[in-house]
């Protein structure tokens, strides 16, 4: 893959703070000539597809500064230093949800943003789950909400579901329905 | 939703780069205490799943820096300023492909990290390809590839097909076939 690779040849360090840093990278291109990529490193994420023993979908409503609005997610957080991405979604599963679990089945994992980004998204599932202890971050606010699948695929479409890990979750569930004999 | 907002007091522009901001919000939480949002404002992007007549799906594989690696995707590219994502789209596609085509079928919008940015992917497809003219942009390289869905999802399941909107393109084909009477 040598043809597509890109040299980078300086790193300038932008920003570092709570979440995320920046950097520029100047880069040699494969043509030789040169150009600037502008990447934002994150620690990476944990998200959790949580099913009831009803069969309903536990979601968290949230207010996203980013967005300036509030959306609903399967419950996730971000890796902290050095946390293992299996213990990370048992924990930001109980601490959002106020469900626990000992069984998290993992589905997939994928960038977020390659464009830009390293940001990368660890994907469970369960349907394991327990009463646990819900306690958020100081600075997290959230309503949980359990949907059946008909109506979280509502809120695909009508995009109260707008975000990427959610919608493939949603879109993963309908699909093992439809595999089911 | 009143109970979740955050009112921003005071924004501050960190970084304005040719592709992403950077910007740190200080908030007022809905418990009245205090904290900081890091936000990446970014153009937007749209991403097309172009499946040929015989049913392969075009692909391209791409050095991504912020990665430092090679990764598979379906073509897609940032919006530019005012552009719209249907216009956005058929640009992307042929530039990227060499692949043209007068008809976009939209499936779906989806943030991809509203934790950190406000990213957003407009997604599209279409089985109507016609032969255009390939043209990456200056800084951009690239290979074409066009593989069966089950080679796309061995793609995914060995990682070589890392990202979200990728891995939910792939899904939504295998849905699409499931759903076929």
């Amino acid at each position: 893959m040598d043809h597509l690779y890109e040299k980078t040849t300086k790193t300038t360090e932008i920003f570092k703070g709570r979440v995320i840093e920046l950097q520029i990278e100047e880069v040699e291109l494969p043509n030789g000539k040169t150009s600037t990529r502008e990447v934002v490193k994150h620690p990476g994420a944990v998200a959790v597809i949580p099913i009831t023993k009803v069969g309903k979908i536990v979601l968290v409503r949230q207010y996203r500064k980013a967005l300036d609005k509030v959306i609903v997610e399967i419950p996730a957080g971000k890796l902290e230093v050095g946390e293992d991405p299996l213990d990370s979604a048992m924990r930001e599963l109980e601490e959002e949800t106020g469900y626990k679990t000992e069984k998290l089945e993992f589905i997939l994992s994928f960038y977020t943003s390659p464009g830009f980004a390293d940001e990368i998204v660890y994907l469970y599932a369960t349907d394991k789950l327990e009463k646990g202890l819900s306690q958020t971050d100081d600075d997290e606010f959230l309503d949980v909400l359990e949907v059946t699948l008909e109506e979280a695929e509502q809120m695909v479409n009508n995009q109260t579901i707008h975000d990427a890990k959610t919608a493939y979750a949603i879109q993963y569930l309908k699909m093992r329905e439809l595999k089911k004999p």
